[in-house]
């Protein structure tokens, strides 16, 4: 009753230890000629004019108790007014000493002040609009040509994941996207309380909520926190937050301590080959390619710049 | 520039602890009258034949130093002869003393025998067939009617996300999937490692690996593991492995240490009530219900037998 793909004669070239790299994303990029266009070769072979630098006002840097240093690209494009009090908020150092609260399996890891006590800086904006969708004109919006069971177009803008319909964009809630928590009410989202993506993209979260940026580096540290068990995945002991040393805007650091990342251009050809090659993997692992590819498993690829 | 949506006046009704409960499934199930259908009051009003008992025939329990307990509900209709050696290979207590030896963020964690020197017991079938699809025919086949990056159908079999097209059905590497390790050649996976999916769904993988089942309790344990600095994840040292205490199947443990597991029957009318809410969330935080769902983003919902 099986049906029985046909079966390579490949196995004389698989090395013992293989099996455990058995899901190496380019793996096949060492293996004999003639050498497969892997995802991998690509990066690889990019030129220096296929990578985008990440501009020190965009790039938030966070320092976790533990050792964790979390990179988030934002994206003032969608979310103006949030991303303004995001960085209000940094400036004035008033993520230093807040925790993470909560870590919810296959949904998301939040942060900030678990006690909702802590006074605001005078300069917040109380109450941002519902800023989670906005025209599409005046987007540059890099298409990816394939189905979405959200939205009828789906691409990137400023190498964020988006989504459209009609006139309208929003960013999509992918694996690593940051978000506003809120209350019921549109506009009761400061900034003050965000949120990371750690499971499938739940994207029917798209459109209800402010996005403000992405996950670059260090996305680990975030999701390979421990579960919350109290109700939504917070914590029941508060013993098991991690406390967040410092939130800062790179543009803010001295030169020396300043990260620099380079994102591949949504807008390049080397993207446009890598997706390719994403939705059609033609090493010597894969037997079927897909021939398409989820929004979220295209997220742009990231280095550190120079790297 | 910012496309404001209408703004609500509910913010009367939102307590101030529920900025923290923001992201809440079915949150919206304590809010005031008239209670919306949210997805979460579906599940609560159920009926018990809405259920299905998980077979401990099918029902492998892996417990972890940590004192993690990992349950997996396998699926013997895609991958029987996989099956069948992992069968094996619990019964013989093989996987005792083995490891969880890769964490890779957004794509797997890993086990198994991390020296992959350890005999197999004599019964395993050193090359078992590449069972990555089979003919749908004789399927029972619970179509989810949205769209899907990488396949014209999907849906669920046996409780199982899976795909299909023209004759042939696979199952879908969504969170918490369970797949054999392989080296390149297809047959070269017996079962002795194993990976669950721990990010986005990576469906390019679908088609080209045998899953084997899903983890239906305390994935948690697995996907909030510490990842591993090595290539692909792999711990750099052989300290950070988390040691595997025991891999049983249920139905050969003492009847009193058995856990029994209960899913939503994915053909009974609450399944297609609970996918239709979750695709068009009405409760008192969503503003913008979302029309469609995704297949990894509708898996069915688990619990404790009698729960």
């Amino acid at each position: 009753m099986v049906y029985y793909l046909p079966r390579t004669a490949l196995r004389a070239l698989a090395p013992a230890m293989s099996l455990l790299g058995l899901l190496a994303p380019g793996a096949g990029a060492q293996a004999p000629t003639p050498a497969p266009l892997t995802p991998a070769k690509i990066l690889a072979d990019a030129p220096p004019g296929a990578w985008r630098k990440v501009a020190p006002e965009n790039l938030l840097m966070m320092t976790l108790a533990g050792g964790g240093r979390v990179a988030i690209e934002l994206a003032p494009e969608f979310a103006p007014a949030h991303v303004a009090n995001i960085v209000r908020l940094a400036r004035a150092g008033w993520f230093d000493g807040t925790s993470i609260n909560r870590a919810q399996d296959n949904y998301v890891v939040q942060w900030g002040d678990a006690t909702e006590a802590k006074p605001l800086p005078a300069a917040i904006v109380a109450n941002p609009p519902a800023e989670y969708e906005r025209p599409a004109a005046g987007l540059a919006f890099d298409a990816l040509p394939y189905r979405d069971a959200y939205a009828p177009r789906i691409g990137f803008v400023a190498g964020q994941p988006a989504a459209a319909e009609g006139n309208i964009a929003w960013l999509a809630h992918c694996y690593g996207m940051v978000g506003v928590g809120r209350s019921n009410a549109p506009d009761t989202g400061t900034g003050a309380e965000l949120y990371a993506v750690i499971g499938h993209g739940p994207r029917h979260l798209d459109r209800n909520i402010a996005l403000v940026g992405r996950v670059i580096d260090n996305m680990g540290d975030l999701a390979a926190r421990r579960r919350g068990t109290a109700a939504l995945g917070f914590y029941a002991d508060p013993a098991e937050r991690e406390a967040i040393v410092s939130v800062r805007l790179a543009a803010d650091l001295p030169a020396a301590e300043r990260p620099a990342y380079e994102v591949l251009g949504t807008d390049r050809p080397a993207f446009a080959a890598w997706v390719k090659a994403r939705a059609n993997r033609k090493d010597d692992f894969f037997i079927r390619p897909a021939g398409a590819v989820d929004l979220c498993n295209a997220l742009p690829p990231v280095r550190k710049a120079g790297g």
